[in-house]
């Protein structure tokens, strides 16, 4: 079949295990955030050196604040539309103004809910621009999401490499909602050293049929399995998977977005 | 503050492990589910008896298999509109018939996609409607979604908990697309004995600022980590997902569904 390609198979675990790494501090601008995750790895009993079926999942929040992805809001000047939403909806304009200033289109906005396509191309509510959980002092901060997430990941990854000899993936993770169902769910925004998407199709699945349409989206499962372990109040927020199977390949985010010609939600 | 639920903290795990059970065999119609699970903990090491922060992730494709959810699709007149899509996009009209037949309601018909809601409520490609993976000599039959998840969830639930004294809650999960992200990920569409969604509105995160509007899809989250440990080939459908936080309760797939009015991708 000229459409199936020619992987090698994935090896099969049965068994993985998350584990939430210790003593990340509070991160503020500038922080030299790979090395104070390599910090965390080695006073995480048993995370130091990482195996090598370890996946690093890191989450948007720290990546951004290390990185100044942020905006102060009282800098920001809200246009009228952003106003209008706000005051009808009882949000803040000058964030709904932020919102509106990454977006590089507006998917929807109506009912209070604000979702827009960033400029990496993930459709997402309020952009990726969160209010909450950034720091004691940041009643008018809000984050924006790291620049190039991929980026991001790659640099913890050297760092965890140089320290462990260890090439270990690295995933960005931020909480998404989703259309047509409640609550949100832990996603990646960025991926280095794996590939976001496993193509199984044309791999005979265990009764020897061929699979025809069966995409994985494994960066993604891992970064919901590591967010059962981050716990929103005590702040931990990057943790190993490990032992789970993925494939190495220098991937991209930029893989798991949606082409738009196959886009039927726009 | 009225709007905020005054709810016990929940446990904050930092190490979750999951563990796919050993020994289900290939099940067929009116097979005895719950106890071939039940023989399933106690044939996988350290899996019986359950211990109380466990939870079961049992895949749709074997309960659909138990209850004869499915369709010869050799009994199947497919209508004009199925005929013609399938022509067009190179599908089994049949198959299409039987989502048609399984749709409350289209959502959208194109590009070769069908993405419909189910009379549960939810909204899928091909209505849950599936012909992988169904048996060696199943090429004519799809399974459908099981008629009441929560209730198939419920019935493996009471034969763990009558065989172990362990009320384990458990989740029966699908793998569902998502618009905008490309490759399927596994999601809840059945649970018994555990809140499907934590809200978390109204805890204060560990800045001590209030989160406002989140609420975690935990059983999705489970139901994607519980994944990780499957392997398409190997056949493991079944995981414990061990040391998570979650809310016990008598919760219903329903509570996740989307209410139409909050719906903005109609």
């Amino acid at each position: 079949m000229a459409d199936v390609p020619n992987l090698t198979p994935l090896p099969e675990p049965g068994r993985i295990e998350v584990v939430a790494l210790e003593g990340i501090p509070e991160i503020r601008p500038g922080d030299d955030l790979p090395q104070i995750i390599v910090s965390a790895l080695r006073a995480t009993p048993d995370a130091f050196p990482p195996r090598d079926d370890d996946v690093l999942v890191v989450t948007q929040k720290i990546v951004s604040k290390a990185e100044g992805a942020s905006v102060e809001l009282d800098t920001v000047e809200p246009r009228p539309e952003a106003i209008e939403f706000a005051e009808r909806w009882d949000r803040d304009a000058r964030q709904v103004e932020v919102v509106l200033r990454e977006a590089r289109r507006v998917v929807r906005m109506a009912n209070g809910v604000l979702i827009t396509e960033t400029a990496h191309g993930f459709v997402c509510a309020n952009g990726g621009v969160d209010a909450s959980n950034v720091g004691p002092d940041s009643g008018s901060i809000v984050t924006l999401l790291p620049e190039d997430p991929d980026a991001s990941a790659g640099r913890v990854r050297a760092a965890v490499a140089e320290a462990s000899g260890i090439d270990v993936p690295v995933i960005v993770s931020d909480s998404f909602g989703r259309p047509w169902r409640c609550g949100i769910v832990d996603v990646a925004i960025g991926v280095s050293g794996l590939e976001p998407l496993q193509d199984l199709r044309g791999e005979p699945d265990h009764d020897g049929r061929v699979m025809r349409s069966t995409v994985r989206a494994i960066a993604d499962e891992l970064a919901s399995a590591a967010e059962l372990t981050f716990g929103k109040r005590a702040g931990r927020p990057v943790a190993l998977v490990r032992g789970a199977a993925f494939r190495r390949g220098e991937g991209s985010i930029r893989d798991v977005l949606m082409p738009a010609e196959f886009d039927l939600f726009r």
